[in-house]
């Protein structure tokens, strides 16, 4: 008998309680409608800064140190500066989403260059760097009918993801021209979904999301041209644990296009289905069109794992913030 | 004797009277400083947006047909609705120049899509897109003795332009993220400013700026991986008028070492010599490493022609905007 996959069913945009929702912008905790930021930050301006997004999951957060992470390699990389340490990041984080009182949210998280200074482009003379972070009700991409119906993608042919030599894409950035671009292409041909190609015709990634193949029983997800998913590292450990082999390499449309399972991973869903690619069902037999077993098995694993406290940090046990905060307005 | 560079001296950071800067954002106008949009602005979070920067010389508007056409265009391509016709957008435009009572100004505009709507990424499903500007008084990016002196500027090897098929350079757009890498790249190196390589290997962009040289006499510009530059235009317009030839072509790294005379234009500059490219002298003889005669004589034209009303609109001319305007706070 078929694994059949279970995903909560409360967490809908009709649940979701944004009035809840807060944020940190310049040093103040505001209700999320209250958070904006001056129109001549370069972050808006010129695309320049990163951001990471961290779920968590029953108060506590999932994988908050590799968020943490890949955020401060992104700020190295890119060089930006938090004007925080680590430690005052992780307290933060963990004061406003305790603050918020949302047991399962989105906490976004981002740095830019700050305010631009007139007269000049240069990206080294800049007033501080801002940082600034929200915490939103967590909407699962992906409920329980949408799940078992899958995505519907296309391959953009025409669109390749911007090269890794022009923006790296292991510094999480907001340069998403080109998967816009490919989204509109995809929804005008009917489908939900696009997959970008990189520059060298080997598959890249879908909006926001990694692409994981099953290719003879074993994952593969493309290794090249992709932010390191750190929702995809959590279904290959998985994998692993349940004995099925998982690598990273080189991808070709060829190979979605006969892959036994196709799925997307992402932080606000963890995973999600591709059951059909360029019209055509993805899998074979039983399987043909559905989400598959290994799929449904990895989903469902995912689940119970969080739910007995895998990777959880409660944000009970992060000592509070040593900043003083304004109370919200 | 060869002419001299005239280039006005007024227009600097110390006298720029910020006081008067405005801002349109939500329906108000407001001071610069209070203008603010959402941090879950799609034009900040995925650099969802197009934008594009008119300056006013004297009271009027240069070239102001030029830039709605390209904003226009622009915001076509990338399916983004400012909310106003062109008349609309043109009354707004000057009823805010006139309001700030500042002569010489950038008036930068934008669309971005609008607030997040939470659940989806699905840029068809969006919030009313979002229309703001700002009129900020013109700081000439090269006072006389920058001009003068010239730009020390470095071709950057490995790190090419964005493509043209991820993303469309003639949709103004804020993907500048390699941009940054090349200007810390020359930054760090001791240049002033960073020259991109297009993915084909020939010269694109810097900065902001298009690249002009001078090449048996006349210009040659990049066609490809390029935004069509206004001021680029208008050197051409002028140049046409002087006989001296001028054309869109390829341009080789190669091509701009052996160059007669290099310039970049720009709406904050007009144009803005290269002196010294690579670390070498740019030119030859009595011209090696300065500003060369037709670089100078394009300037000096340019200035001539804005002053006696050249492609210029005054605000004045334009009637008062149909919306009804909130009082500055």
């Amino acid at each position: 008998m078929a694994e059949m996959l279970h995903v909560p069913t409360h967490l809908t945009t009709a649940n979701a309680d944004f009035s809840q929702a807060l944020a940190f912008v310049d040093g103040q905790v505001v209700p999320l409608g209250e958070a904006r930021i001056p129109v001549r930050d370069l972050g808006l301006m010129y695309a320049d800064m990163t951001y990471d997004v961290v779920h968590s999951w029953k108060g506590g957060f999932f994988r908050l140190e590799d968020h943490l992470d890949r955020f401060l390699a992104s700020c190295a990389g890119l060089r930006l500066d938090p004007g925080m340490t680590r430690e005052q990041l992780r307290r933060l984080l963990a004061g406003l989403l305790r603050r918020s009182l949302l047991p399962d949210t989105l906490v976004y998280f981002a740095c830019t260059r700050g305010t631009a200074v007139p007269g000049t482009r240069d990206p080294a003379k800049h007033n501080a760097h801002r940082f600034f972070a929200t915490v939103t009700p967590l909407i699962l991409r992906g409920q329980p009918e949408e799940m078992r119906r899958g995505l519907h993608a296309m391959i953009v042919r025409g669109v390749p993801r911007i090269a890794a030599d022009s923006v790296n894409p292991h510094w999480k950035n907001t340069h998403w021209g080109d998967f816009h671009r490919g989204t509109f292409a995809a929804k005008d041909a009917g489908y939900d979904v696009a997959v970008l190609l990189g520059p060298d015709g080997a598959v890249a990634e879908a909006p926001g999301f990694n692409v994981v193949a099953v290719l003879d029983g074993g994952l593969v997800s493309p290794e090249a041209n992709v932010l390191p998913g750190i929702s995809c590292r959590t279904m290959f450990e998985i994998a692993c644990d349940l004995g099925i082999p998982a690598r990273y390499g080189r991808l070709m449309p060829e190979d979605l296009a006969r892959a036994e399972e196709v799925f997307l991973t992402a932080t606000s869903c963890g995973l999600f289905p591709v059951t059909r690619l360029d019209g055509a069902k993805v899998g074979r037999g039983a399987h043909a069109g559905v989400p598959g077993p290994i799929t449904t098995r990895l989903l469902n694993t995912y689940y119970d794992r969080k739910n007995a406290g895998w990777h959880i940090t409660p944000a009970a046990s992060i000592p509070p913030p040593d900043m003083p905060w304004e109370a919200p307005r």
